[in-house]
């Protein structure tokens, strides 16, 4: 496939630094690493791969809810994120059957607003059809237990 | 679904800091930023969500080479990692049948070794099977054009 010069580009360079480590580069962002805890592998000096997408699932959350809010007057003061990733580790280790990603995500968002029900089901419905992330894991057939909570 | 306590969790926290910016935090580890580009809404404090999920894939495979190696005695000295998403931006602006997350991954792994392509063939189709970040983007249908460079 050609890819469109339309399309936005995502890139990241990383180095293996040893270990399970490695330094990670996004444009001319200062660098960051990836790392594993002990019983994982590693020197639990940085947070892990996975880690870093459950945290990509609160910022995408965190660009598309202002952003549709946006688009439909929605109002709204402050937004918390929590996710947690269940992943089973017999999938990494090789055995078959057994995804090595996630098998679960709880996801829960913490809106300050005084919308109704009905209008923040409306914000909801359209963020998770447009966001990148959820979509991403979505599609993955990642089951995901999603919770909106008013504040 | 109940959660098995034999499943690894990984967490992130987030709270919305104003425009499309977030504060994560995952563990004890230092917060860190997600804010969009200017022509994306934000104001370019910070990467994206989804390069995040980029710089995932290759500190996840930074993690699944030294195992899998580990596993195989396949003995390497060096390992760089460049990974490009594409995205159709009509997809998260809501328009139907175009999907919000990527089109397309173009992954490029760069490994100095001296084994023979058999063997880094071996390690390749090891870590690809069992890679959980890969593998969340091979279960969503991204079309991942993958190259492994020996150097």
């Amino acid at each position: 496939m050609a890819v469109s010069s339309s399309l936005v580009k995502v890139s990241a360079a990383s180095t293996w630094e040893g270990g399970v480590k490695t330094r990670n580069v996004i444009r001319n962002f200062p660098e960051f690493y990836m790392d594993e805890p002990e019983q994982l592998g590693g020197t639990d000096t940085a947070p892990n791969p996975m880690e870093y997408v459950v945290a990509a699932l609160n910022g995408c959350k965190g660009v598309m809810i202002p952003m549709i809010a946006g688009e439909l007057n929605f109002s709204f003061t402050g937004i918390r994120f929590e996710t947690s990733g269940y992943i089973d580790p017999r999938g990494l280790m090789g055995e078959e059957g057994v995804s090595p990603h996630f098998k679960k995500v709880k996801f829960n968002v913490y809106i300050q607003t005084d919308e109704t029900d009905e209008r923040l089901e409306q914000l909801k419905s359209q963020v998770e059809k447009r966001c990148p992330v959820f979509n991403l894991l979505k599609d993955a057939g990642v089951d995901l237990e999603v919770q909106w909570h008013k504040e």
